[in-house]
């Protein structure tokens, strides 16, 4: 298969055995060697674009695919799984997808056929919307509100990056639903935001949300609301998108239903979906020069356990287990890491693998009932007494959740300026701002701004309602816009 | 794509409202109408071996994955992913392998490349071996044991059969394993085979486990065992199988270690899988003529609550939500079902949709304190006073579960037959029987029993180390071997 174009970033050197990069200097690479050294994932695997998720990160990445099963399945959306393989026939019911993707899909044929007529599925609605139309009789059958968590795949000819920019885009959810009105469907879209703020929580990062440019709508579509992250580097990362298809794809796939006075409608939808960028953004966010720190929240290991000795384990092993099982008891995820290395190595391995809290017992924590804990995020040692442990642990555990989010929200409030002067805005976002602006929305005063290099608009932001001068025409229709660099 | 070969079955006609079939008279129809008439499967998507699970049926074989998902991870078998699209370089590495599944994969390209030089993974083998050279360094790094639930693909020949032979085969595990000694893989396997017992068990399906003939097992492997099912109609369906594959893989791919003398050593390995054919299993041994029965551990709802009332529904619901709570309080999945339909009609429902019980709830219970309760099984009406309903209903779900495990037990009874007279073997198959004979192990004897049409020599049972003569050439060596048509 064709190679990808090439980038500055070090992605084939031999890896390091320390991870020896700034994140601040130099985030790339950081994040490059990050997900390797902490087991993440295998980047050998000789397809571009396409990577093993080893254990450590399969859990995390679980982890969150869990937690958006739950949610998913609280409000009542059903899982369901449609076929990798998508016949022509299907993908050219709608054109204008179809020519958009046509060269970035994977042909599919046997042994010995001609040309292809099968391609692997880019997005869910070319293997669904067809089904839709056998499902959906009339209004009966509505809201139908389904989704599926598969491997998408895309052959981007795009530089890729393991979980952000993928050939097979693994753990990828998509919901996808159908109603009887247009006020349904805007509730439904309400419902996924609701739910992925939760997600985010749980990632311990404040939610980024914006309007798309309507250009950058689907044809027909109504709009799409989609989440963002900064990251350290000062780009923005698209995180999960919600979109309000109107009846932009019914009518292309003919997806009708017969109403109470029988008349055939077309049914208005929604489909939302995202997948591995959301333990992107908490790699990205959380980490530091040591490694990661994983949010309580995801971390399939809350608590690591160092057993410290001279001689013989059985001097601490015994308590350590004790507390082990206390943790245990009340559903906080826990590990004794006994294996034969130094409590220095130790530290160093769960450290760069991010686990929020550890806890080091030796003979003297043993004799006067202490252990010495250390939070991942701090690194300052401090004495817990033994009674109320699992309490006590369940607080720190609580605070690093809190103090993670706090300070990514730091960090956005300080790279996050508000200007109306576009020398300013031009001049910050160069030095690795991302900019808020009045924009009128008009398409002209877009392209002055996207003529900086790399600079796009990334939406209008729903968390300030105020209207200002367009920073471009002045117009006073203007709404507070992202403006950055994106991934 | 080339369209396969067809049988006899009804594949295509219109789906009657009713299943209307008998099981025991026509097992092929029934199983063809239930999937589809109990909402576990969509057949239209238009591409041949490929179907959509539907929300109940993928909730269903959920239940069986989340299943081994526990099994697995206490037994510290670790979850990880690999890509689905594998390059000819790791698929050529082991040329036998590929010989074997040359004709039966999708190839993958991009637009405008010429002949195609990576394929959809058949098996995990190709895509894991290269990476394990990798992972696998010094004795330090064994044991290595992972597993991945993902979707296979084989471009079948032979007509496909949803869930029994599909081309796209979802929900597919695969565990590999490798080890330092040939002592720890045969351990490691027998690991395998407590985890699949209790996966039968969970299913309420008597495991039959044979070790297959040496000539089927992958060439330098030691040996494989694999699970059986008798289908209702007498036929044999494989369902899962340990492979102990010896050193044979490890020297093609060229997986070595190092170990404690510094002495490069290949690994042993083993690799066990099994995937929607459990579901079938359950589907086919427990249903009905007027549907599925869910064995209550594999249920996705355990008990539906059926509402019954003349005028008002607020008349009975209260205490229908009151139990329906009690109920989920002790993890009992439960539904109201509260629709607009007549009772009939609901309980018509869920009886092809296999719930084990139905709780009815109307006036005259609400006041005297009871509920009709309904095994699914039995379908006979019984009184249960509310008080201890859950400790009651936990007792009959369990009820359900420990009878349909016996009336498999009492069907493989009545099908399996012993007999050292091969006239009687054969016209005894032909009757829908399964054989248990003496074979003495011979290729040539094996020929002779396989000269009967469709009949295979399955494997010989684990549960019976009697010996005795041959049922062809008489030699006293013979080992108890079941002898069926099969899948």
């Amino acid at each position: 298969m064709a190679k990808e174009e090439n980038e500055e970033e070090e992605m084939s050197m031999e890896l390091p055995k320390e991870l020896g990069v700034s994140k601040a200097a130099n985030f790339s690479v950081w994040y490059n060697r990050i997900i390797q050294l902490a087991d993440l994932i295998e980047k050998r695997y000789n397809v571009a674009g396409m990577f093993v998720w080893k254990p450590y990160g399969f859990r995390i990445m679980n982890q969150i695919k869990k937690l958006w099963d739950k949610l998913f399945v609280e409000s009542s959306i059903q899982e369901t799984y449609f076929p990798l393989i998508v016949p022509l026939e299907y993908a050219q019911m709608n054109k204008a997808w179809f020519d958009g993707f046509e060269d970035e899909v994977f042909w599919v044929k046997g042994r010995g056929e001609g040309e292809p007529t099968h391609i692997l599925r880019p997005t869910g609605e070319p293997a669904m919307y067809p089904i839709f139309t056998m499902w959906i009789r009339s209004y009966k059958d509505l809201p139908l509100r389904i989704y599926e968590t598969v491997s998408s795949f895309r052959y981007e000819t795009k530089h890729t990056r393991p979980l952000i920019r993928d050939r097979e885009i693994t753990f990828w959810y998509e919901i996808h639903t159908a109603h009887t009105t247009k006020e349904e469907s805007e509730k439904e879209l309400k419902e996924h935001m609701r739910i992925n703020d939760l997600i985010w929580d749980a990632l311990a990062i404040p939610n980024i949300k914006v309007e798309k440019p309507q250009w950058e709508v689907f044809p027909g579509a109504i709009g799409a609301i989609e989440y963002y992250n900064i990251m350290p580097n000062g780009r923005m990362l698209e995180n999960g998108s919600c979109n309000n298809l109107g009846q932009a794809y019914a009518k292309k796939f003919n997806i009708t239903y017969v109403d109470e006075n029988n008349q055939d409608q077309y049914v208005w939808q929604t489909c939302t979906g995202n997948g591995a960028r959301y333990l992107v953004a908490a790699l990205a966010l959380h980490g530091d020069d040591k490694g990661l720190i994983l949010p309580p929240r995801i971390a399939p290991i809350q608590v690591i356990i160092i057993p410290i000795f001279k001689e013989n384990i059985e001097e601490v092993l015994p308590t350590c287990k004790e507390i082990a099982e206390n943790l245990s008891k009340e559903n906080i995820p826990v590990k004794i890491d006994d294996v034969d290395k130094t409590p220095g190595e130790k530290f160093y391995i769960w450290e760069i693998k991010g686990v929020p809290l550890r806890l080091e017992i030796g003979p003297k924590e043993v004799k006067e009932h202490f252990v010495t804990a250390v939070r991942r995020d701090l690194g300052k040692r401090q004495k817990v007494e033994m009674k109320d442990l699992t309490l006590k642990v369940a607080m720190l555990l609580e605070q690093v959740q809190n103090n993670l989010y706090l300070k990514v929200q730091k960090f956005y409030d300080e790279v996050v300026f508000e200007t109306d002067k576009y020398t300013e805005m031009k001049a910050k976002i160069n030095e690795g701002g991302v900019a808020l602006v009045y924009w009128c929305q008009g398409e002209d005063c877009a392209d002055e701004i996207q003529r900086i290099e790399g600079v796009e608009i990334v939406g209008i932001t729903l968390d300030d309602e105020t209207t200002g001068d367009c920073i471009i025409c002045g117009k006073s229709s203007g709404k507070k816009t992202y403006v950055a660099r994106t991934y």
